[in-house]
């Protein structure tokens, strides 16, 4: 996104460092985005994902394009982009914005039996941690509805591009100002549904919600 | 993403309402994913973006992928995705989030002369309005390292999920929490580049800075 970001080497020459950064950017974000091929076309969208260990695990209906994708063989590939800050540089050339992504590529593969059920609850509580306890679990037609769609974290890159602007020295001292406006989630107060009994608190795991 | 959004139909049978919808979709993100074809693989990649009029425009080094693939007339997807909730609904099943998005497919076009560097300024001014008029205006070298490619809004779909759980009337009256979580995008006090006149102001465009 315009400035020269900090790209992390590819997973076989990376140090310990690296995937503990690619971590942390998977764990933060939860929707992504997957591109898959149509008719031998490229086709993105987005999508709820977890992280599980070396795994990135897609969230789909069965009949999805991602899904019948992994399951004859096609490539996937997977971003998960974290934006922090608008980057107001002197130039336009340097204007940008500070963020964090991870693209990663690979096969998918369609989760069957007590996997997929697995990777369904990691879902709900990668979603909302402390939620797991709460909900009622899937029956076996919602099962059967879901496909959970698992990548390998292993042709992964991921970069990171942060700090104020980096000027050119010619464009310094011109009375223009510049610097950075941090960009943040904000989670709300949770609205109750409408249908919902009025003796009921909001759990503490909503009331408190955040991700980094 | 799980739930059953409302799906607008395909733009060659589209209402007027629905291009207002992808236009304000599109007119309050600024990040989108791109996917394109390399060796026959879908690859996909955030980068910057700004409509014009009835054209989304990509920002990208003149070596991206994105800017490769458009030349050779390979098609590309492009997604804008922007999450407005949680969606804590009493069953796994229905727990999801609310979200509005774009995906538009086509080939894109790398803009030349007039058309380019007109392009740079809407990227300016779509990041930050009224910015445009404090930056230095790019030289003849930094246009050369900046591809803008053009992808028309046509072959185009909107997703918009909204309001609260829509859960099974069997799940009603549990004793489980449900509702919405609302997700927003904050904007904080714009922090000062290190190398800034001390008696600058943040301009009005920054310290007001808000996309919805």
């Amino acid at each position: 996104m315009g400035r020269s970001p900090t790209r992390i080497r590819r997973l076989p020459e990376k140090a310990v460092d690296d995937r503990s950064v690619i971590h942390a950017i998977l764990d933060e974000g939860y929707v992504c985005h997957v591109a898959y091929l149509m008719d031998n076309r490229p086709v993105v969208i987005p999508t709820l994902y977890v992280r599980d260990e070396e795994k990135v695990l897609l969230h789909g209906s069965t009949s999805s394009g991602i899904a019948r994708a992994a399951r004859r063989g096609s490539p996937l590939s997977v971003a998960v982009t974290l934006v922090d800050g608008l980057v107001v540089a002197r130039s336009a050339f340097e204007s940008s914005v500070n963020y964090r992504s991870v693209v990663l590529h690979g096969e998918g593969s369609v989760l069957e039996g007590a996997d997929h059920r697995r990777a369904l609850d990691l879902m709900v509580e990668g979603l909302i941690p402390g939620r797991l306890a709460d909900v009622r679990q899937p029956t076996d037609v919602e099962i059967r509805k879901t496909a959970v769609v698992a990548v390998p974290i292993d042709l992964v890159s991921a970069k990171v591009s942060s700090g104020p602007p980096e000027d050119d020295p010619a464009d310094l001292g011109t009375g223009v100002w510049a610097g950075v406006v941090p960009i943040a989630t904000s989670y709300g107060e949770p609205i109750p549904a409408p249908d919902l009994e009025p003796h009921l608190d909001v759990p503490d795991y909503l009331s408190r919600y955040r991700r980094s």
